[in-house]
């Protein structure tokens, strides 16, 4: 993973972040951070951690805390009191442990709910002449399908059509039904990169066209690096957002581009269904997708995907 | 909740459980069960139970052993010492808590998946000219949708066509990927009644045709009453299946009439996917739902939706 993320220059330059601007919206927290999960390589089983900066050293909450939760669902359960809690660890300067030293997971693993978001591009509505959708269009993938930020993708032999999108996701930090828009972003705990692998052929064609099945199969959800907190962003509707295929561009847009942006997303999917702390929103991809390219392109063993998004970062997830 | 099971006189004659008849297929335990899910009038949190008899009384697992599992998703991912466990504190005769002291809920909560089936009834694809699919057809719900065996129905502004779905229920025992189809009942734990509660408005019109968001309101997977063993089944696919609303029969039919079985829905949906202990099935409903009447008919404030099936027992749910 560190060999990965030294061989590629582009990585780096997106780091940015730390500052905290001056926000036109109310947030959880008032607290700008980059929290992760990991593992100590000898194993110890999941923390949480904070960056002490992007890409940097990660503080073990857990080491400078036993009494703090051991995984992130249960710290943003806490609400404010936890990212407070993890706010005093990183200002501590105390239990820093080597990058070398750990694997970084996914910033959440096991929501209820992973909510994707499908046609949420102008620009990728354009590129299959496909009108522009009037109301959000919600599917899901099922919590196994998430993996790390720099684990495999693994390709099912069930499906020739695997495709790349790169996301920017955001993640829940407190509970809500029937969120006004004006209200909603104070209900997101940050955001993060993904990678919404798709099997075209079972999305498409197959599963009486419901897409669930082509976007679920096991690792078909890369999340990471870091969950950047609300306010560690500086307007996450105008973030860059790539995708690049053994090192080629094949995805470049902004979240500018968004037909509904994150505070609609919110209102919309809380008049169905009560979000809780840990549930992962997936907001649709910019166009660039192999399955629209001329001819169509596939994902193949061997392939490395590294999907970006200013000031979060990058994941970067091979294919075996 | 009891006075609705009293004065339903139908309720206790699908009970016929209990004897651990022959089995002709492999199964996860060898233990005959009715396992719930309940919390004490007093609110002690979540606890799991054995019930004594269909219907009867609860024994306690936590009181009997305070290192017991709290949830049934813990005491699942024991295997076969969760539910030996459960079946040696039954076997004591001790910590029965009386069922007028104690309220039931949904014997799975919190699950990593629902995983639901549509169109998987010969006679519910005849009744709306639909032909026979050639493979399942799977989509889900949240988790956050699921709610107890009486619990009410929560009627949603969204929607003007809420309808009902009996179901029989299956929920997974152990972990397993790309499961054999002969040896797929043993990866499954037990069965229980569920009601797949659909916005057709919603479903079928509306969300770019994705089934999900209608059927994933807050509330409309009710399951239960308990989760019964796979050994206390003498057939699954040989079960009466009815819902009667406000207690007239609307759907009659037999597991019989499903068009992908338990066996091969578990070794269809494990090709993509890691199944846990506690993930739920739901199998698809039988014909007889409200939008292929003539008129149609939806649910409404006030309604009582029963859904039975032989040896399971009933779910008994209010439209509120």
């Amino acid at each position: 993973m560190n060999l990965l993320l030294t061989s590629l220059p582009t990585v780096r330059s997106l780091f940015c972040v730390t500052h905290t601007s001056k926000q036109h919206f109310r947030t959880l927290s008032g607290v700008a951070m980059r929290l992760v999960q990991f593992c100590h390589n000898e194993g110890k089983g999941i923390r949480v951690g904070v960056e002490t900066g992007a890409g940097l050293d990660v503080v073990d909450l857990k080491a400078f805390d036993p009494s703090a939760p051991s995984t992130m669902r249960e710290l943003l359960e806490l609400g404010h009191q936890g990212l407070e809690r993890a706010q005093r660890a990183l200002d501590s300067g105390q239990c820093v442990v080597k990058r070398s030293d750990i694997k970084l997971l996914s910033p959440v693993l096991a929501p209820e709910k992973v909510v994707c978001v499908g046609m949420n591009y102008r620009d990728h509505c354009l590129e299959q002449n496909a009108p522009i959708p009037e109301e959000p269009i919600i599917f899901s993938k099922f919590p196994s399908a998430i993996t790390g930020p720099y684990d495999d993708i693994l390709l099912p032999s069930e499906s020739q059509q695997v495709d790349w999108e790169v996301e920017l996701a955001f993640v829940i930090g407190r509970k809500g039904k029937h969120i006004n828009e004006n209200d909603a972003l104070s209900y997101v705990a940050g955001f993060t990169v993904a990678n919404d692998v798709s099997a075209r052929d079972w999305q498409m064609k197959r599963n009486g066209k419901q897409w669930l099945l082509g976007k679920t199969f096991d690792t078909f959800c890369p999340l990471g690096p870091a969950l950047v907190t609300t306010d560690a962003v500086t307007d996450p509707h105008k973030l860059g957002v790539r995708c690049l295929v053994n090192g080629n561009v094949v995805q470049d847009s902004s979240t500018e581009q968004m037909i509904f942006g994150i505070e609609k997303l919110v209102a919309w999917v809380s008049r169905f269904m009560t979000l809780v702390p840990g549930d992962v929103f997936l907001t649709g991809t910019p166009p660039g997708v192999g399955i629209f390219r001329s001819p169509p392109v596939f994902l193949k063993r061997g392939d490395v995907v590294e999907c970006q998004i200013d000031q979060l970062g990058s994941i970067i997830n091979k294919v075996v």
